[in-house]
């Protein structure tokens, strides 16, 4: 279960990515799974939310660009998105954006 | 049911809002779908994106941040964010960002 990612003082970098599916899981599950779990171990990672109905949304935080960078260019992440590119995705949006401030309760 | 946005060009404002939500509905989805409705026709609104499963998370897309100021401000959208706080949430967090960069299929 996702839960909101504790992140530090702005300003931070966001990485949203809104996606919807093809039909079918065809390895997605597993692929999701796993890379949830690189991602955490990058350098730079601040946390990640996610949540899907139809849409899916994931946010991924991170401290930097250099970081984001990094981790898009990581060669399983590299093998994921081709396969979400081929598979999984019938169309997705990645926004890469600057926290520059957030309040909560 | 939610799509992917299609926003502009960036630069434009990302706002996050993550949420957990309380049990029982207590006149949540009306004013939800309300705010969604209200939102669109603020000045400077360019789209939102949606997904709930345990976490909730709603992207908003705005041309510039005086525009989210205004939206926050607005009388009936504050009245939403009093009862917000007071019941529907259990806790949430809102992030205003800056998108810089944007692709996808």
């Amino acid at each position: 279960m996702s839960t909101i990612a504790k992140t530090p003082e702005p300003p931070y970098y966001a990485v949203i990515f809104t996606s919807l599916r093809t039909e079918g899981d065809n390895g997605y599950s597993e692929t999701a799974s796993n890379m949830l779990m690189l991602a955490s171990e990058q350098p730079g990672y601040l946390g990640v939310e996610s949540a899907r109905e139809d849409l899916g949304i994931t946010v991924s935080y991170w401290s930097d660009l250099e970081s984001i960078r990094n981790w898009k260019l990581n060669i399983e992440h590299q093998e994921a998105q081709k396969t979400g590119h081929e598979k999984w995705y019938s169309s997705f949006k990645v926004r890469i954006s600057r926290v520059e401030r957030d309040y909560g309760i």
